[in-house]
C-alpha cells in the first residue's frame, strides 16, 4: 500500500527536508510539491540535491492542488497554514510544519504572533509526557497535527522528564542553544549571509523575546509543571543544521543522583529515537545529522545546584520534518520508524 | 625607548598572538622566541603568518634563555611555568599566560588542576571591579601578573558590575559558552581535529568540571560575592577563535531595570576594551575578533526573573594575550591602549 | 536472505560510513566490527553517530577474527590490508577501501608509496569506461575488489568519457580540488586539528606529489588514453566531507560543443550514481553530502580552448564506502542500488 | 600632518575594511562615512565592529558629500562610482574600488559588463610587472586609481613574473580559486546564504564568464604577454574571507628548474607584501587574513610540464582595500607600509 502525498512549502529547507525522508519511505509516494514564489520551477532546480525526485515540478500552493491526497504536509509561513487548512478535506492527515496551530492559549499566540490565532492541533511529539503518558497516545488516529518548533521540542524533551518526576523545580529553568542558520530558512536577511555568519557566533531574541519560549512552557505544563518560568537564549552558530540546547534546572532539595537520573532513564528508555546517553557522555550535533535522533546527556553539578541537560538534534529532522512524519506514521497505524534514520551522518 | 621582551612558548597559539600584537607595539621588542619541542625551528615554520618576525629563530625554553630581558611572557601548559618562573630575575615583569598563578586557593588548585599549587600573581584583568575599585590599580608597578582564563574573564567582566551593585544575586549563576577550539592549544586530541569539530557544537566539562569555574567565583568574590554558585557549559563551535557567553543571574527583588542598566553602564563607561552595547543590541564573535574589546549586551527577562548578559571576546586577545599585553602596559607605566587594537575584523 | 558482514577499521571515518551505510543496507548484516589501537571499545563511543549498531563491540583485527564472513570491508592504513588479505579465505567476498591493491604497476606503487606492492583488484568504479565498456561488467562475480581513492576516482570519472570519445586531449590535463579534512582520517597531526582549517583554505601536496596521480592516470588509460599528464592539487577546504573537482583537458581541435556534451550524456545517461547535470549548471559539494551520486557539471570556454568539468562527490561515499558497497552489490548479483541513497543532505 | 578621508560604500564590507585600516592609518582621518540605502544610520550600527570610529554617522553618497576631502575611496556598485567620479574635484585623490575603471579595453568592458564603460584610471596593483618596471612606478603622484579587483590581481601577480621572464607559455593558463563569499558583498541572494555555503563547496561563473577574466589578462599584457589566455573557475568554500589561487601555467619547453623559480625571486625579492614562499612550501589563507600580504608557493610539476604556483591572499584587504591605501601611500608620497598589517590573523 502506498498513500499518496503532497508537500507545501517544497522549496524551502524544511519542505526539502520533508522529500528527502518521504523519498525513502516505504509506504508514502510524494505525488504533488507546491510552492508560492517559486511555482511553475521543477523541483530538480529548487532543490538540486534531491536526485530521485527531480522529476516532479512545483505546482502553485492552493487548497485545490493539495486535495485529493493522503496525506498533506505544509511547510509554510506563519500565518500561511492557517488560512489554508480550513479548505482542505477532512479526511486527509494534515501535518503542519509551520507555528499556526501549535499554541492552544490565543493569548500566548497574540504575545508571541503576529496576525490571527487558529486553533491548536496535536502536538508531533510522541515522546512527551503529558499527564503521566506519552503524547503519542494523542497522535493515534488524528489527522490534524501541529509539527514542533525545533528549539521548543527540544528543550521539552530535555527538561519534561525532570518536571514529571517532581526531581527539578520548575521556576527558573534556563536554556541556551547553538543553532544552524537552516532553521531560518530562505528569508534574505543580512543576518542569514554566510559572510555574517561564518567564524562566528551570533546571539538573537535575547531577553526573553523568543517566539518558543510559550510553546516550552506549553509542553512542560503537560507534563506537571504549574507556572514553569524559563530564560532562553539561542546563539546562531556556523554549522548548517543543528541544535545544541543546553537546558538546566534546580535541583529541588533532597533529591538524590538515582532519583534524577531514573526520570529521564524511564522516561525515555523504550523510545526508538529518543536516547539518554550513559553518565558522562554528552552528545555532538554531527552525531544526529540527518537523523530523526535526540540524544540527551545529563550532569547533576551539585555545587551550582543544577541538573545540567545537553541535547542534540538536527532542527530539520527531529525537530521538523522528521517530527512530522514520525507523527504521521503514529496517526495512520504505519509504523513509528518508518522511514526515518536513526544513525546520524558524521563526521 | 624600546623594551625587550621574551616570549616562552613561543610556537604555540597563545605565543603566536603575543607575538602578533607586540610585533605592532610602539614600546616592545621582540628579541627572543622559545619553544620545547620546536626549539631549533625558524619561527617563519611554526607561526606562517607572522611574517615581519620571520627571521627569528626558537631556543629552548629556560631560565637561562629568558634571562635579561625587560619584559617575559610566559605562554606554556599548566605546571610548566611555576617551576620556571622561581628562576626568573625579580626586577623583569614576568606574565604568566598560563593558569599557574592565577588562583588564590590551594585548594581550588587541588580541586580542579594536577600537580603543584603556586602562589597568585596579581591577576591581570584590568577592568575588573575589586573592592569597589578596578583591578587596574593592583597591576601599576607589578612584576608578577598571571594572565587570566579565556572563560573565566569573560564570566567575570560579565557578571560583576551586577554582583557590585548588588542588583543580581550571586547564587545560582548560569553560564553558557560557545567558544572556538583555538584556546585548547595545538593539543593533538581527537576531539580537536577539524572532521570532529567541522559542523558540529560539541560541548566539554559538562557539570561543574571546568577548571575556569574558582577563577570566575574568585573574581567575583573580588566583587563583593560572598559564596557565589555558577553552572557552568562550554561548547565547542566551529569557528576558530571566539567566546560568545550567555551570562544569567536572577534579579535580586525589587531591583528597577534602570538599576541594573545603571550597574554595568557605570562600571564600564570610562574603559577603552570593554563597552556595554546600547539596550536592544547584542554581540557577535565577528565583532571582536582579534580586538581587545570585550563587548557586553544586556537584557532584562521579566518573565523569567534574569539578567541575561551576552559577551563576546576573542579568547586569544582580550582573553589572553591582549589581556596580557595591557596589563604589562599598566605595569610598566605605558599608554594602556599601546599595541592593542580594539576594531574587530569582520566579516 | 542476509549476508554476514565484518567491517576492519571499524573506528574510522571510512569505516564508520561503511557501517551506517551496511545499517540501512537490506541484504547486509554486520555481525563483526574490528580495530587496532580501540579494539575492546564498544562501537558506541568509537562511533557515537552510529546509535542502531551501538550493541556491538570492537574485536581485535586479525584473519582469524574476519573469517567466517560472507563479506569482508577492509578500511585500514595504508600497507595493513596487503598483509591482512593473503589470509583472508578465497571464497568470501573482500573489498579493501584502503591503497594496497589499486594500482597495476609496481613502479608506480614505489614512486608513490612506501612498503611492498601487492597485486592489483578488481577497481571498485562500476561507472568507468574501460575498453569501450565500463567497468560493472569486470566486478560481476569477484572476489577481490580494491574500492578506489576518493580524489582519483572522482578526476577519472570526470575526465573519462571526453578521453573515451577523442574530443579531449590526454595531455596536459589540470585538476584543482576542494577537499574536506575527512579524507586525511583520525590522523593526530597539526594539520588536521581544527584551528589549522577553519577560516582557511589549505593546499597539500602540490606539484604532483600526492598518490592518486597515478590512480587517475591508471584509470584514464583504461578510457583509451596512452600516456596523459596532469596537473593535481588538492586544497582543504573548511567542510568535513566533499570533493569539489574542477577537472579541465584541452578540446580536440576541430570538436564541436555538441560532440563534447555528447561525450558525457552517452557515458552517464543510464548510470544511477552518476549524473551529468543540464548544461549551465554546476553541483555544490552539499548536494552529494551523505549519498553515492557523484554529479558532473560541463561548460566548453572557447576562448580557453578548454572543457570544464565540476565534479561534485562525498569523499567518504561515493568516493569510498559507497563505491565499495555498490561494488560489493554487483559482485554478489544483488541491486546495485540496495543501501545507497542517492539524494543528499542538504543545506 | 593628517589628510582627510572620505569613504563613500562604508556601509558595506569593502568599505569597512577601507575603514578599519584607515582607522590605524598615521596619516589619515576619516571625517565622512557615505551610503546609498543605509545613509542616515549610525556607522555604528552598520559596522558594530569598528568600535574605534562609532561616532561616526552615515551621510548620503553624493559629489557633495565627497567634495572638500584630500582622498577620496570609493567602494560602490558597478556603475556607481563612474557616474559620480566626474563630478570630484580633480586635485583631490580618488581610488576606486569598483570595477568601472579598470579595463583600458571598451570592447573587454562590453563583453563582461552592463552599462556604460569609464576611461581607465591608474591600475592599483603596485608589484605588478608591467613593461620591465613594476607598476609602483604609475602610481606616483597619480589622483585617480583603480582598485584591482580580488581574483585578478591575485592571479595576476601569480603568473606575472613567468611571462615577464618568458619562462611560462602566456596559453593555456589555468587558474582555480577557493574564495570566500566576503567578496560577493552584502547582495541578499540565495546562494549568499549561509545555509547554503556552509559545509559545501560551490563553484560559480564556470567556464570562462567570471568578469575578472579580462582584468587578469590585461594584466598579463602589461607583463609581456602577446595574446595570453586562462581557464579560471572559482569556487566558493566555507571561509568569509581569502582567496587561495592555484594558478597554473606550462613551461616554456628546455627552461632550467632555476631558471623558473629565479623569476619569481627576483621579481618579488624587495617588495615589502608579495612574498615567495621556500621551495616546498606553500601558504593557508589563513597566515594572510586581515594583513596586506600575498603569499605565493611554486612547484615545478616535471611530469605535468607545468608550474604550479598557489597564491594566499586576503580579498579584503590586499585584494581591495589594502591595495586601494598602498596604492594611495604611494600616489600621495607617504610611505608606502603605512597603515598596513604584513601579519595575518591566526589560527
Amino acid at each position: 500500500m502506498s498513500l499518496s502525498v503532497a508537500v507545501a512549502g517544497a522549496s524551502g529547507y524544511a519542505g526539502g527536508e520533508l522529500l528527502r525522508l518521504l523519498a525513502g519511505h516505504p509506504d508514502f509516494t510524494v505525488t504533488t510539491v507546491t510552492a508560492f514564489s517559486n511555482a511553475g520551477q521543477s523541483l530538480a532546480s529548487a532543490q538540486p540535491h534531491l536526485r530521485s525526485l527531480g522529476h516532479l515540478t512545483l505546482a502553485e500552493t492552493t487548497a485545490q492542488s493539495l486535495a485529493g491526497h493522503d496525506v498533506v504536509f505544509l511547510a509554510l509561513p506563519h500565518g500561511k497554514s492557517g488560512e489554508l487548512t480550513e479548505h482542505l478535506p477532512a479526511a486527509a492527515l494534515v501535518v503542519d510544519c509551520g507555528a499556526d496551530h501549535r499554541l492552544r492559549s490565543a493569548s500566548d499566540w497574540a504575545a508571541f504572533y503576529p496576525g490571527q490565532y487558529f486553533e491548536a492541533w496535536d502536538y508531533g511529539v510522541p515522546e512527551l509526557i503529558v499527564g503521566g503518558a506519552k503524547q503519542r497516545e494523542a497522535l493515534v488516529g488524528s489527522r490534524r497535527i501541529a509539527a514542533p518548533g525545533c528549539n521548543a521540542s527540544t528543550v521539552a524533551l530535555a527538561l519534561a522528564p525532570g518536571i514529571a518526576a517532581g526531581v527539578i523545580e520548575e521556576r527558573d529553568l534556563v536554556a541556551v542553544l547553538a543553532v544552524g542558520p537552516s532553521g531560518a530558512g530562505k528569508a534574505l536577511k543580512l543576518e542569514n549571509l554566510a559572510s555574517e555568519i561564518l567564524g562566528s557566533a551570533n546571539p538573537y531574541a535575547v531577553g526573553g523575546t523568543h517566539r518558543h519560549i510559550p510553546e516550552i512552557l506549553q509542553g512542560l505544563r503537560g507534563a506537571g509543571a504549574q507556572s514553569p518560568t524559563i530564560s532562553f537564549t539561542p546563539v546562531i552558530v556556523p554549522m548548517s543544521r543543528g541544535i545544541l540546547a543546553t537546558s538546566t534546572a534546580r535541583i529541588v532539595p533532597g533529591t538524590s543522583a538515582t532519583a534524577i537520573r531514573d526520570a529521564w532513564e524511564s522516561a525515555y528508555a523504550d523510545e526508538p529515537f529518543v536516547h539518554l546517553l550513559p553518565a558522562g557522555s554528552f552528545p555532538r550535533t554531527a552525531d544526529v545529522l540527518g537523523a530523526n535522533t535526540a540524544l540527551i546527556g545529563l550532569a547533576i553539578d551539585e555545587a551550582a545546584g543544577r541538573v545540567v541537560t545537553v541535547t542534540a538534534v538536527d532542527n530539520l529532522v527531529k525537530g521538523t520534518a522528521g517530527a512530522a512524519i514520525q507523527s504521521a506514521n503514529i496517526a495512520l497505524g504505519l509504523r513509528e520508524t518508518a522511514g526515518l534514520p536513526v544513525d546520524g551522518v558524521a563526521p
